[in-house]
C-alpha cells in the first residue's frame, strides 16, 4: 500500500494521449500494493488502474507478469488485463519508471473469509492453474526452498530479536525443507502470493484476483498451501478445518488432487509458512520509506510453522487424502 | 495523503447500508487529504470519496465544514456534495471515528499553473466568496494572527535549525503583523487553503474546489493573499507579476475589492505567508506516523515572507490598486 512516485499532471496527460483511453478526468494515489505505485484512473474511456514499478521489480520481468494477465484475462480469468498503447504495447515509461494502465475490477478484499469465501476461492485458484496452461513464458520462482537459505543468512544474526529461537528453529526447518522438498509435482503458472488482499469479492463471489507480481512456475499444490496458510487460519492463530476442507474441495471440484500432491501437502504448507515468515522478518528489519503499511508481523508465519511441524499427513488437518 | 484508519469491509458494507447509494463495489484508500483518511468509494449509485476524520479535526465543526459544502455546491459552486444517509444526516460513524460520503469530482490538481489557471482560479475564489453569503454558521478562523505567537513559541527554541536567523525573523514579523493587522474588511466564508492540490482542473476550467477542512468566517482578501502566494510564485522561488495580476483580475471580474482591501494586500500577503511558515515549521517537527507526505519545506514560505517585506504596496507586486 503505497505511493512511492508522485506523477505530474503535465507528464500524465502525455503518457495517456498514447492510449486510446480519452482524456484524462481524475487520478489519484491509492493505498494498494506493496511493491508499487498504483493510482486509480479515471478516463474518458472509463475507470482503470495505472501502476508505476518501483525499484523493487525487476523491469525484465515485466512482460512475464503483464502477459500472464493477458493470457488468463483471455481464458476467462477474473483479473486485470493490461490496456495496449496505440503501438500496441501493455508496458510504458511514466515520471521515470516502467508503467502499465490494467482495467478496474470492482470488488474488495475480504478481511474475515468463512468456509464459503475458502471454496470460492478454491475454486478460482484451480480455474487460474487450469487457465495457465499454454501460457509460453516461464518465470522460476525466486522466494522457493533454493532461495530460503541464502535469504536468512545475511539477518540471521538479528532472529532472535524478533522471537525466542526463531535462528535456530529457521536453521533447522530449512535442514528439514531441503532434504525432504519435493520436486516432481505438477507445475504450471501459481500466482504465489493468493493472499484475501489479493482476491476481491462481491458478496460470496470472486470479482476477481489481482497482483501477479510473484507469479511463477511452480508446484500447483505449493500454490494452494500459500492459501492454505493465509486463509484457513483464525486471526487468533487456530487452524480452522472447515475452512482447511473448504478450500481443498473449492479447487478439487475443477482441478483433482494427485496423491503425490497430498502427500506431499503438510511439507508444501511449512513450506509455504517459511517463505512468509522469512520475507516478513526480512521486511521488518527494513521497511521502505513511503510506504503506507506497518510491516507484517513475522511471529504470525511462525506460529503457523510450529504447527505444520506437528501434523503427520493431510488427514491431521481434517482433509480427505 | 493518509490512510491513517483501514476500514473492515463488514463494517464497511454495513455503514453504506444505512445510505441510499446501492451495494458496495469497490473502497480504496487514496493518498489524498494530509488529516484524515480518504477513500475512493464504488457503491450501485456512483462514485464517491469516503472520509474518516481523524484525531486532529474537531468532530464539533464537522457540522460548519459539511453543512458549508452543502450551502456552497446548492449555490452553483462546483465542490462536493455531502451525501446524507437515510435518517437525513450527512455525518456518521465508521471504524470508531466520524465518517462522511461526498461526491466524487473529477479533475486534477494542476502543478505548475500558468496564468490561465490563476485568472480561473481568481474568479472561482470570487464565486466562493459570493455563494457563501447567507450561510448561517460562523467559524473563527483558528490560524489567524491572535494564534501564530502561540503556535510559534512551543517550538521556537527549534526554529534556527530550520533556517538561521529564523526565530528572530518570526519574533520581529509579528511584533509588525500584530500591530498592522487589518479588522475591519470585508468578511465572510473563506476556504482557508486553496492551495493547487485542492483545486481541480480539466484543461483549463475548474471542475472543483475541494479540502473545506479549514474554511472559516474571515477576511475575504486574506483567503485572496492565500492565494496570491501558493499560486503566483514559480517553483524557483520567484514571484510571477503576471500571475499576480490575472489572480486578481479574475476575482475582481466577479467581485471588486475595496480600497482598504489593496492597500491591506501586502499585510495580508505576510500573514499569509507567516501561517504556512509556521504550520510548515511545526509540522516539520512532528510528522504524523502513517502520512504518505513528506512534510512540507518551511523555508518556501520564509522565502516569500521575506519577499513580502521589501513591497510598499500593491503596485510593486504589478498590481492596479
Amino acid at each position: 500500500m503505497a505511493v512511492y512516485t508522485q506523477v505530474d499532471d503535465e507528464e500524465l496527460i502525455a503518457f495517456l494521449e498514447t492510449y486510446d483511453l480519452g482524456e484524462l478526468l481524475s487520478c489519484k494515489g491509492i493505498a494498494e500494493g506493496v511493491e508499487n505505485s498504483n493510482f486509480y484512473l479515471h478516463a474518458g474511456a472509463g475507470s482503470y488502474i495505472l501502476t508505476l514499478y518501483e525499484k523493487r521489480v525487476d523491469e525484465a520481468e515485466l512482460p512475464f507478469f503483464l502477459g500472464l494477465m493477458e493470457h488468463l484475462f483471455a481464458r476467462g480469468v477474473a483479473c486485470p488485463q493490461p490496456v495496449k498503447n496505440r503501438r500496441g504495447q501493455a508496458l510504458g515509461r511514466l515520471a521515470g519508471r516502467p508503467a502499465a494502465i490494467i482495467t478496474f475490477l470492482d470488488g474488495y478484499a475480504i478481511h474475515r473469509p468463512d468456509a464459503a469465501h475458502c471454496a470460492a476461492l478454491g475454486a478460482a485458484l484451480a480455474k487460474m492453474h487450469i487457465a495457465g496452461a499454454g501460457f509460453s513464458q516461464r518465470r522460476a520462482n525466486a522466494l522457493s526452498v533454493s532461495a530460503w537459505r541464502g535469504l536468512f543468512a545475511p539477518k540471521a544474526a538479528r532472529a532472535d530479536e524478533v522471537a525466542p529461537e526463531l535462528r535456530r528453529t529457521v536453521s533447522e526447518e530449512l535442514d528439514f525443507l531441503e532434504a525432504r522438498w519435493p520436486h516432481s509435482l505438477p507445475i504450471g503458472v501459481i500466482h504465489a502470493d493468493l493472499f484475501p488482499d489479493n482476491v476481491f469479492f462481491l458478496g460470496e463471489k470472486i470479482s476477481g484476483l489481482i497482483d501477479f507480481y510473484f507469479a511463477c512456475t511452480d508446484a500447483f499444490a505449493y500454490d494452494l498451501a500459500i492459501c492454505f496458510n493465509a486463509w484457513c487460519f483464525e486471526s487468533s492463530g487456530a487452524y480452522d478445518p472447515a475452512k482447511g476442507r473448504a478450500l481443498l474441495e473449492g479447487y478439487r471440484s475443477l482441478r483433482p488432487l494427485t496423491r503425490a500432491e497430498m502427500e506431499a501437502f503438510p511439507t508444501l504448507a511449512r513450506g509455504a509458512a517459511m517463505r512468509f515468515l522469512l520475507t516478513r522478518f526480512v521486511d521488518s528489519l527494513d521497511v521502505p520509506a513511503g510506504a503506507l503499511v506497518r510491516p507484517k508481523d513475522p511471529r504470525e508465519y511462525l506460529a503457523k510453522l510450529l504447527f505444520h511441524q506437528q501434523i503427520g499427513s493431510a488427514r491431521d488437518y481434517g482433509l480427505s487424502p
